[in-house]
Parts: C-alpha cells; sequence; structure tokens
C-alpha cells in the first residue's frame, strides 16, 4: 500500500487512470489521507460538484492486514451537504481489497467533459475505465447484480445509486459487504453527489492474487493482534451487547433515560420503542431465519452486523442500525418494525443517507406533508427521492433545504447536517460534538453518549453542562485517530476502558510499520487531522458562530427531564483549545 | 413622525400594537431605523422565521414630507435568503402616509400563538388589528380589492402575497401605488416571509386628515426642494431617459456594452434584446393607451413608472422595470414582452421576487427543466410557486436552494442571494458590489454601473479591476446614506453629477430638522449604516470568505468581452477599510 491511484475525469477522451507514489502522503491512511488531500489540494471556496472538488477514497492505516476490526474505509471531499470538509466512514468489503490491491487511495478528480457514465474495474494487472450508460439511473442492487454477471463474484463495489447520479446532497458512496450486497455506505454529508459529478457510477475492486498486507514484525503483530481480540470480546459491549442485539440495542436504552428524540425532536421517549428494540428485532431476524450476529467486513470479530428477512424469510435488508431505526422509526413515530426495515433497504438501494433522509422526513412531517406515525407516506417520500420528482428533490436535499423550502423552523442541523440518534439536551456532551465537529452533527465524530449514558470510559452527567466540553475534546482527538486506521470505531468501548487493550492496538500499529507509537503520539496524530479540517473550514467561510446548535435546543424543554441545551457559547469555542 | 408602532404578534388574545417615543432611534429613517433595529434587538443567529426576528418597516427621515422623491420606504429584518441583515427598499404610497400618521416604523414582533391570519388598520384615530383568515392565501391584486371595498379608497396598502403566507425565501413585501395597485415590492431578501411568520397579512393606512410633516424653516426647505427639483429635471438620466423609457431604457445601454448576462449568465448580449427594451416597451405601452411616464408615488417628479396594458387595452401591469425584464427575458432567453409583463404581474400578484425568481428560473433551465425562450413554461413556473407545489417551493426559495436542489453547479449567488442585471464581469464595479455588500448581491447597494457604463458621476473602465473597489466603497456609503432618507436612490445620477443639486439635497434635510448637515456628515451617516449591518452580520457567522462571487466567475471567460472578474480576494477585503 504505497501508491496513490488517481482518476481524471476531465481527460481527452474519458477518465485516464495514473497511480503514483503515495510522496508526502506516505504514512496516512483513512481519514487523515481523505483530510490531508482534501485540505490541501481542494480550494475551500469551490463549488462541491465542480472541477475542483476531489473524491478520494482512502482504506486505513491496518486495512488489508490479518489485523481484526480493519476494515473500515474513509470517503473524502468537500460536502455538498455543509460546504465544508467531509470524512466519511464505511464498513464492508473494498478497504481490506483496495489495500491489499497497493492503493493507499483513490481520487476522483477533474470534470466530466461529456454525460457519459463510467465504471472502473482494477484488479492485480491494473486498471481499466469503461464507458457503461447502461448503468444510468440502476439502483444499487440492480447495479451490483449486474457487476456479479460481468465480473464475477470474487468482486466488491463503491458505487451510487440514483440519488448519487442526480447529485443530491444526501447521497452516499455505497459499499458491498461480505455477502456483496451493497449494504453498508459512507453516509454523511452526500459525497455520493461528488462521486456522482464525476460521473464514475461505481468501482469494482478483484483482489485476486494479492496476499495480505505483511506486517514489519509478523510475530509481534500476531501476538498483539490476539491480545486485541481478547480485549474485546471480553469487554461487555463489544463482547456482548454489539454481537447479540447489534448497534440497536441502544433504542431501549436511550429512550430509558429519556434521551431517545421522537417527532422531529420534540420529546425524548417513544411509546413504540420497545416494538422497534434491538432485543425485539434480533428476535424477529432469527425466527426468519436472518442473521442476528454478522459482521460487515471480514476480519471483524464483534459482528453487530446482521440480516433483516421478511415475513416470508427472504432478505429484505441487512441489520438496520440504531440510528436508521431511530431516524425512520422514533423520531417519525412509526414503530413498524417491517416497514423500517423496508426503508432501510430503499435508502441503500437508491443511495441515500438513512439519517438525514430519516430527520428530513420527521420535517417534512412537521411541515405538514404527512403525519406523524404514518409508514406508508414515509416510503412514499423515499420513492420520491429515488424517483428525483420536485419532492423528492428537495427531500433528498436534506433536513435543512427541506426545512428552508417549507418555512419550517425547528430544523435539527448544525453546518446543514442533520441531528443523529441522541438528543443534545438529553445527552449534552454528544450536543458539544454536534455544534463543534468540523463534520456538522455527527454522532460518530466525538461519540460522548459512552460517557453520558453507558458510562464507558468515564462517567460524565449526560443533563449537565460540566465536562462535556473536555470529554468531547478528548473523543473527537481519539476518533480522528481511530478513524485514519481503519479500525472499527467500536473498538473504542474496549480501548477506552481497558488500558491493556489499548496498548494492544498500539502495538499492532508499531508492529505493522515499525514504529513506536505511544497513547500521545495517537492524541498528536488526532490533533493534526482535526486542524487540517478545521483549517480547511476556516478557509471555507466557517466561524465560532457555526459551532452552535439551532437556538430552539437552549430555550424548549426537553421531556421528560424538561432540559434545555446548557453548555455555553463560550465553552463551546473551547473545544479545540488545547 | 416621533413613534414608534411595535405589533407584539405574540401577545395574549391576539397581536397587540403599542406606539412608544423613538427614544434612542430618533434621528434615524429608513434604512438606517432599520438596521439600527435589527442590529441591535434581532439575536444574529435566530432562526429568520422565528420569535426572535423582527419586521421592520420603516419610512425615511424626509418622508410625508412636501419634498420631492421622499416617498422609499426601508422593509428590514433578518434574512430568509441570506441569513444576514436585510433591508429592501420599495416605492408606493406607505412611506408618505405613514410618515404622516407619525411613525418612524412598524416593528412585527414576537410569535404567533394561533394559525390565525390578521389585519391591520391604522389611520389618524390609532391602530386596529383584527382576524381575518378569509384574506387567507389571496394574492395581492385580489387582498387589495377586497381591503377598497372595507375601507374605502383613500388607503395604501403594505401586504404579501400567497408566497410571503407559505414563508417561502424570495416573497416580497408589497406596497401599492398611487392607483391603490400592488405593484411596488420590496423584494429582495424573503422579507415578505418574515411578515408571513408573524401572521400579519396586510397593513392597511389611511392618513386622512393628517397634514403634510412641517419643516422646522419652511422657507429654506421650500426654496431647496426647488433647485433640488430643477437639478433632477435637468440631468439627462433623470430628466430625460427615465421619464421616456422608465429603468428599462438600460436594455440596450448594457446590450450595447456587452453586460447584459444571458441564458443563466453565459453571454453578455442577447439577440431578443431589441424586442424587449425600454424603448419598444414605452412605443407599445403609448400606443396601447398604458403610460410611458409615471410616478411610483406622490411627489415623485422623475417619473420612471408606468403602466402596461395588453393587447386589448386593459391594464396588464405596471411597466415592468429594467431588472424584471432582463430575469424573465434576456437571462431566461425570452424575448417576447407581453409574456414577461404577464410574469412581472404574477409576480406582483403571488407576492415573489422577480430578480430572485427570474435568475431561478434561468437555474431551473440550466437543470433542463424547460428549455431557455420557452415563455409559457417560465409562466407555468411561476404559477407552480403561487399554488406551492413541491416545484414552486424549491422556485420559491431562491436561485441557491433551486441549485442546490437540481445539482446545478453554475449558480450566480451571493451570499444565497441571485444577482441583478448586471454581468460582474463585464461591469467589474458592480461585481464589487454584489460580492462585499452586506445584503448579498444587490446592485442597488452600490450602483456601480452608473460609473462603470453610463459614465455618471465619474469613468471607470468596466472591464479591469482598477479602481473599482474605491468607487464601490464610496456608492455603498452614499446610498446607505440616501436609503435613509427616504429619497429615491435615482436622486443619485443628478448628486454625483452636480455639484449644486447634492447641496439642495443637504439643505433639504438641514432645513428640515434644523441641522447642519455636510456632505462628511451624510458620508458618516452611510458609514454608520454599514457598520451596523456588517457587525450584525459578523455575528450571524459572515466572514470575508463569503465576501466573494462563485468561483466560475473568475474563470469562465464571458463575451463578447472574453472577461472574468479579475477583483482580487485582497482588494475585496479592502472595501471596508476607511
Amino acid at each position: 500500500m504505497d501508491k496513490i491511484l488517481r482518476i481524471d475525469v476531465g481527460a481527452e477522451g474519458g477518465p485516464k487512470a495514473t497511480a503514483a507514489p503515495a510522496g508526502t502522503y506516505a504514512g496516512l491512511g483513512g481519514r487523515a489521507l481523505t483530510s490531508a488531500i482534501v485540505s490541501g489540494e481542494v480550494p475551500p471556496l469551490c463549488h462541491p460538484l465542480g472541477e475542483e472538488n476531489k473524491l478520494v477514497i482512502a482504506p486505513g492505516l491496518l486495512s488489508g492486514t490479518a489485523g481484526a476490526q480493519s476494515g473500515r474505509i474513509s470517503v473524502g471531499g468537500k460536502s455538498p451537504l455543509t460546504g465544508g470538509i467531509k470524512e466519511a466512514n464505511s464498513g464492508g468489503q473494498p478497504s481490506q481489497v483496495l489495500a491489499k490491491l497497493g492503493y493507499n487511495a483513490i481520487v476522483l478528480e477533474g470534470k466530466p467533459t461529456s454525460d457519459d457514465l463510467y465504471k472502473v474495474f482494477i484488479n492485480k494487472d491494473g486498471v481499466k475505465i469503461t464507458q457503461d450508460n447502461s448503468l444510468r439511473m440502476l439502483p444499487n442492487y440492480d447495479l451490483i447484480e449486474k457487476m456479479k454477471k460481468e465480473y464475477g463474484d470474487k468482486i466488491c463495489c463503491i458505487s451510487i445509486g440514483p440519488a448519487g447520479e442526480m447529485k443530491m446532497a444526501s447521497a452516499t458512496v455505497a459499499f458491498t459487504d461480505m455477502e456483496l450486497r451493497p449494504t453498508r455506505h459512507a453516509g454523511r454529508g452526500g459525497l455520493g453527489a461528488v462521486m456522482g459529478s464525476k460521473n464514475i457510477k461505481v468501482i469494482v475492486l478483484d483482489s485476486t492474487g494479492m496476499p495480505v498486507r505483511p506486517p514489519k514484525d509478523p510475530q509481534k503483530f500476531q501476538d498483539a493482534n490476539k491480545r486485541f481480540v481478547e480485549g474485546l470480546k471480553k469487554h461487555p459491549v463489544t463482547g456482548q451487547g454489539l454481537p447479540a442485539f447489534g448497534t440497536n440495542v441502544l433504542t431501549n436504552i436511550l429512550n430509558e433515560v429519556g434521551g431517545y428524540p421522537t417527532y422531529n425532536f420534540k420529546q425524548g421517549r417513544f411509546d413504540g420503542a420497545a416494538k422497534i428494540s434491538g432485543e425485539t428485532m434480533a428476535e424477529t431476524e432469527t425466527k426468519r431465519g436472518g442473521r442476528a450476529t454478522h459482521g460487515c467486513h471480514s476480519g471483524c470479530v464483534i459482528q453487530c452486523s446482521g440480516t433483516y428477512n421478511d415475513k416470508d424469510g427472504h432478505f429484505l435488508t441487512k441489520q438496520p442500525e440504531y440510528e436508521t431505526v431511530w431516524a425512520h422509526g422514533g423520531n417519525c413515530g412509526i414503530s413498524d418494525m417491517d416497514k423500517i426495515a423496508m426503508m432501510d433497504f430503499l435508502d441503500d438501494n437508491y443511495g441515500v443517507d438513512t439519517i438525514e433522509l430519516g430527520a428530513t422526513i420527521a420535517v417534512a412531517m412537521d411541515a405538514g406533508l404527512a403525519k406523524f406515525g404514518d409508514a406508508d407516506a414515509a416510503i412514499q417520500m423515499i420513492h420520491e427521492v429515488g424517483k428525483g420528482t420536485p419532492l423528492g428533490r428537495i427531500l433528498g436535499s436534506g433536513a435543512a433545504v427541506t426545512g428552508k423550502v417549507f418555512g419550517v423552523e425547528r430544523v435539527p442541523v448544525v453546518k446543514g447536517q442533520a441531528m443523529p440518534a441522541y438528543d443534545p439536551r438529553a445527552v449534552q456532551g454528544i450536543g458539544v460534538t454536534y455544534a463543534t465537529s468540523p463534520m456538522g452533527a455527527d454522532h460518530t465524530a466525538g461519540y460522548a453518549v459512552a460517557q453520558n449514558v453507558l458510562k464507558v470510559g468515564g462517567d460524565v452527567n449526560a443533563l449537565r453542562p460540566e465536562g462535556q466540553v473536555e470529554l468531547s475534546r478528548n473523543l473527537q482527538i481519539a476518533t480522528a485517530a481511530i478513524d485514519s486506521t481503519g479500525m472499527c470505531l467500536f473498538i473504542a468501548f474496549a480501548v477506552l476502558d481497558q488500558p491493556e487493550t489499548f496498548q494492544a492496538f498500539l502495538d499492532m500499529l508499531n508492529a505493522f510499520y515499525g514504529l513506536e507509537l505511544t497513547g500521545d503520539g495517537v492524541t498528536e496524530l488526532g490533533k493534526k487531522v482535526l486542524t487540517m479540517e478545521r483549517d480547511f473550514n476556516a478557509r471555507a467561510g466557517f466561524t465560532p458562530q457555526h459551532d452552535r446548535l439551532p437556538s430552539y435546543f437552549k430555550t424548549e424543554k426537553f421531556a421528560p427531564h424538561n432540559v434545555t441545551f446548557d453548555v455555553t457559547d463560550g465553552d463551546l469555542d473551547k473545544v479545540f483549545t488545547w
């Protein structure tokens, strides 16, 4: 893994690929690499869909190795949703495969000279780019079936659905899972629209004939990996909760603590929560012959994924994540799990971010377009997005635009990106992350829910402002580093709680690269990444005033605890003071 | 004129009006007053449609007097379109009438407690506010007819159409003209949506029984006014061009110099220009029994307004302004003057900004929704806005949102507001104003077209960056001051060219208020207004990066002169260094 593949989509005669040594980017992976390229090469004031923006797809530092949990991939660019820098992270197979093929990153750049659509095939022999207008407007599932027929089933794919082709600001970049289904998505920030603006429909990868990446010190690496896996297995979250119930284990927990945003962030508990909880979902999955425990990429030992079958036992969608179940469920007042699963499938198929679209539908419900709880109306709205009708175009542009278009005041966004499944009033630490992350409202950027609610890695009172700034700061730094390694963010539960697991993680990196990285080194990496990102955003016109929640979170009391978001603006401005 | 009328729309039992002395706002009028109230009382990060925003309607310092040209009115608030401070300026009768009634300003504030719609009636006896849901979704013309039946024909009105009720970001506040037609609009920035968010449909004014405001020194005032009128009459622009052909005299001029943005800002000349020029329009108007020379408010001596009849000689709309003819005409490739006039009428009737909507339709045409030149499709789009269909909601949200929703890169906006009828590449001075005005792209904020093209008040090469920053700075300062006096901005042509007319203008102010204002005092007033506005915007999160044109104006050459916008970012940042 020592070269960067650049595809100039504006080259004469069609897109042209050039691989070159990583150069000054050597030693960077995942988010550190995407943010370095975007921050260094993309003019911050450019149009996100224009010639000057780039789409960067980068496996992590440990992707393609035998290390557990190392299959996450980062996608970066200037976000069509936020106008700022964006790294969206996904599981699936392409991270491992791209790394084995020796690429640190794929960079799509330039401006197409025609409307023609292209597919890219990469294997051990090189890169082949082919014009293929027969792929136009294919949903992701159909597209992947077509790719399988063409390239066999040893492949994995990176693709966009119709939403990406239509350049919608909530469009995702899809990654296929171990079963070659387009179920994993770099969802946030509309990077699928950037891929769409480059007229690249799909990148097909085949690492047949390429070995697993060899560590500098194989013995030490193997030993560290073993201790790392043991640590993940013994921690209650990564060893029990997540494997048993998936991320949706959180529905009952968040509902219980009153931090579950219901009816477009109007209250913290949902009557229908039990019906859509992880516990109920796992039971249904098992009963119908689906899988409640499953990995989203090879090398995963946490196994928080799954498969969700319909009533007849046929595959409907992958096990929906907690945030998806919330977005299309409680936040819209919907408690029909089969319909939520259908929405998950449709989102994956059309290629739209489940969080953004769920939050958007709730805003549309507040605008009077449908009643809260009307699952069929919500499903119809997703079809409108897929078809690109005027209403679908609005919804596909995200919650902020939908709020603006329909004149709705209560729109839960920061930097134009919708808040996920944790109310910032009842979980004030996540509110600090929403407000200040360079990514816009993003729970994964600094998951203070761990300390605020789960009491993992610390204990900070969720309902009070005290301690939240320091907590979010430390988490944002750690996250930026982990997102650069290709490691699944869920290792943080074990790593934050168990010093020996953190050490095993460090040992893996050191054994693989021949480094002597300490905890301080990880912190430095995280700070470096955040600094690059914030520098880009500053040059794009972002100020401390953009590091704020919408003002109603400061005034509107949130039941059952009747809390407002009480972290002061002055304190928010201290998050990145280190 | 010594009191401010505040209407608390959130009062128990319905909106409640309270008049109080102007206090610290005494001595301010028009834009100086709206910007002082907005900057001082509205939290810059509030939602434009929320409780904390205010709609301020203020006549100018000389409104309600016997002074010529003093009937302009300012409307201010936080803009739903730009997110920044906004002053939108209009002609019509309400400025004179409101001033005679003794009000420095009407301020709509608070948040309605129900969905009920209200009308406000103000006369010499006071203020009466009545719930009237029969007005819901009435277009402006129908609304005014209803008000006439109810209150007689001595009234004038300030109102919103369906667009304002639907809280669209391009909604206007309409003001009736001397014929009691809703033809004059505070168009830019969507302040009609703010009025809509306060549930006030119409403010009916009747100044019967109230005298013209008396000057401190009547003789001096009368003498100054006489010299002022003489100056306006003798200047070729205000004495000949504008009265004869209206503002649309500019079509041929801008087309000739290659600065007429055609087909969504793709080229600087339009084949169909002659068909929609002011000369052709005036001829048609006269032939059909309309009026080519007419004033938009009592006291106007420039008479650049008019009436446009249909082929059968029936009133169709007021004489469309140059920017309207451009927006719905050349910019959309349309050269059918009757259809452009119909669009002008529909915009007035639904209450949407002609510039924003015309620019938006051109963006929609670039997105493939209709062909350039298809007038019927454009008219249909306006009806969609009026009906509030999903497509109409998109278009009514303005060019920036429409571009985002349809994934269009070439969107000519600054701070989210569409550029008017002068291309910033071929008229670089206006480009500096577009980029830097706190209002977003706005030709009236510093009309460098005067010196760049018309060669009035100076001569600065339109195609070169040299001298444009200083020019725009001086014009923005002068404009901010003039907009505070209630004077029509067109006095600037005569005032900038003829020192004696500028002196007459000063003498009018001094004689009326007993002041000893000099030219420096006017400059200080202008600087003070701009400083307040920029301070609000800074607190709302605006930075120098927001004082930029979209990047394609710097790279895409504009025919026939094949110019790009060449004023550097560094120079743009010097506009407000004084």
